[in-house]
């Protein structure tokens, strides 16, 4: 198709983790939050009127700034809201860089990244780096390419020494870190920040569900280069609603804004964005009930022989056993991949990815307790059955 | 700022019309529709469940690509959905158009395609056109500039000749115009399509108010260049939820849908979008009444002795008035920028661009009867008070 632009039609696209239309599968293969929202949401959806429909959105969002920027205890002007995380990452990568241009992100991380990169028809630096420590029981060699072994401080992912050399406009770092889970200090980001010339975007879509003060909310004030990410799709129950905003200085959001769309949030998703991130309360009740079972269920796949770094997300990234405890019975351990077809075929989605140096890992998102529990009746089943 | 792109920080960026939280305001600036949506709009709304919300959205709006599909008598495949005609516009130009080519389109006409051209970093080439008839009692020269005389076949806008030497990858005509609301006829857009080479964007966001068949659905199966853009803001009363879509062959949607947001679109703007095309009941009534309330007020207008081309869209570009009816008392008649003023300090919103060749006119959207009734009160009060 030459009508359109070549790094378009060459482009495989993005494809999004299964959505199945089958209400009974259990979902835990995109990261939502098993919990339903505030029931203020629900309340501020339908108190929208008729008249509000009909008319413009405000193109600011006006009301979610205000409940945001008391929230983080900012000036709203620190604060612009977007149609979903995604809408920010593409246009920050817009924003900062052109064809000639390079964007660098950490690779394996979120895949939207490369995505975006290419249809913006930037070069990528994917800087590569290892999720974990070799289990001393594992009897093949992960492929851990390009990361120099003094710096996989494991499960750490590590950018090069000299970043402030990186040839990158801008720089997409996840955390806590997709698909480790691992949280990064702040005194690394701002490190990074300080020594990084271009625009520096901390996506914490996950960071709801870190310690808190692990976020990096207090280095948007020191620097100018640092475009924060949050979205309500994880923490606030609402990936339905496609909802996320940008915190940063005034001054930086001012030339983002520019190449936002107009008025990329509608009135409904105003009205309940603006419930959901006031009801701090119920936030941190499901908060919690995620962390509780995040816990629980990390010590239940270790004692089903799976190896996982700790994570400080609502998802656990779990490399699959291969070895069989002594005394058991059967022939070869299921990989990954076999895990991950058997429990689809179990009513039960996970997520599986094929390719280099996490193809032998699942990723489960965090679920409700009963989803939990089925989830690991099934899994006992499928490596005692070997 | 020089960590962006310097196309994104010298720029001036799109404003928004007016948008007032006043809501006493007769705001007849933006084309928004006066009557309500749809009542099975708002059920559709309130129908949605917690669980809807928070899981992730169906990434193609499968349900109202279904509706639409319907409605146009197309297979789903040919409709794509999008946050807003204005998403849809981006990645249109996105996918067409790199740093190193053009896109075109007419001038004046919706101001956001200049913006979205400079966003993309790429070369603008501005087809400028007339609007309308000299008034034989004009007295002054409108500025009609790069048009031939024998082009302006008036309120016609003009195309050069060598349409297929155009070096643009991408043109976008709105149709109705914008801001004349003059409808080009089918025969002229099926011209273009076949002699211009690249992507053709035909903006349909005023279609819902022209003559049935006036829109270019029908030449969608004939040309595969040819990317229809229609939204639910005017004719389906909802500018408040950001839907828009596109209909084109599937090959070209399957490679725009590339570029486009993932899940663009909400689970609450899918329901509502859904219901609201689905009842063309209710569509063709409010459609009909603001057909009628147009020809009423043009007349209207026309009797105070503002000219104005006919409209085929839910706005009317008035020519303000520059001479004093004879026997009529007083110094000279307002001018467009004192009318706008003047109309905003009594609660009424109209249009005014400052810009060659509309800077003498004021677009007026229609509104509903009593709205209509209270802005030509306080115009036959300022023209005669003068």
């Amino acid at each position: 198709m030459s009508l359109l632009r070549p790094n378009v039609t060459s482009a495989a696209g993005y494809v999004p983790g299964e959505q199945p239309t089958d209400t009974s599968v259990i979902k835990l293969n995109t990261n939502e939050n098993p919990y339903p929202p505030s029931p203020k949401v629900m309340e501020a959806i339908r108190a929208v009127t008729p008249e509000q429909l009909l008319r413009y959105p405000s193109p600011s969002g006006q009301s979610f700034r205000e409940a945001a920027a008391k929230v983080h205890n900012l000036s709203p002007d620190y604060i612009l809201p977007f149609n979903g995380g995604d809408e920010l990452l593409s246009v920050a990568i817009r924003a900062a860089a052109s064809e000639k241009d390079s964007v660098a992100f950490l690779e394996p991380s979120y895949s939207l990244y490369p995505v975006l990169t290419e249809m913006n028809g930037s070069k990528a630096i994917r800087l590569s780096y290892t999720i974990e420590e070799r289990s001393p029981i594992a009897d093949r060699q992960l492929p851990i390419e390009k990361v120099r072994p003094s710096q996989s401080a494991i499960p750490h992912w590590s950018l090069p020494d000299n970043i402030e050399s990186t040839p990158a406009k801008i720089l997409l770092i996840v955390n806590p870190n997709a698909p480790s889970g691992h949280l990064d200090p702040l005194d690394r980001l701002a490190h990074i920040a300080k020594n990084f010339p271009g625009l520096l975007v901390i996506d914490e879509a996950y960071v709801d569900f870190a310690p808190r003060g692990g976020d990096a909310l207090s280095l948007v004030q020191q620097f100018s280069n640092i475009l924060l990410l949050r979205t309500l799709s994880k923490g606030y129950s609402l990936a339905g609603l496609r909802f996320g905003y940008a915190i940063a200085q005034p001054s930086l959001l001012k030339q983002i804004e520019k190449v936002r769309d107009s008025y990329p949030v509608d009135a409904l998703a105003i009205a309940a964005a603006t419930a959901a991130i006031s009801d701090q309360t119920y936030f941190n009740q499901t908060r919690q009930q995620v962390i509780a079972e995040r816990t629980r269920l990390a010590a239940e796949l270790k004692s089903l022989g799976f190896s996982l770094p700790d994570s400080h997300s609502n998802f656990l990234l779990a490399t699959v056993p291969n070895h069989i405890a002594p005394g058991s019975p059967g022939g070869p351990p299921p990989s990954a991949k076999q895990l991950y077809e058997s429990l689809k075929s179990r009513g039960i989605l996970v997520r599986y990815w094929d390719l280099p140096r996490i193809s032998d890992k699942i990723r489960i998102t965090i679920g409700n307790p009963e989803q939990n529990n089925k989830l690991l009746v099934e899994l006992k089943n499928l490596l005692a059955s070997q």
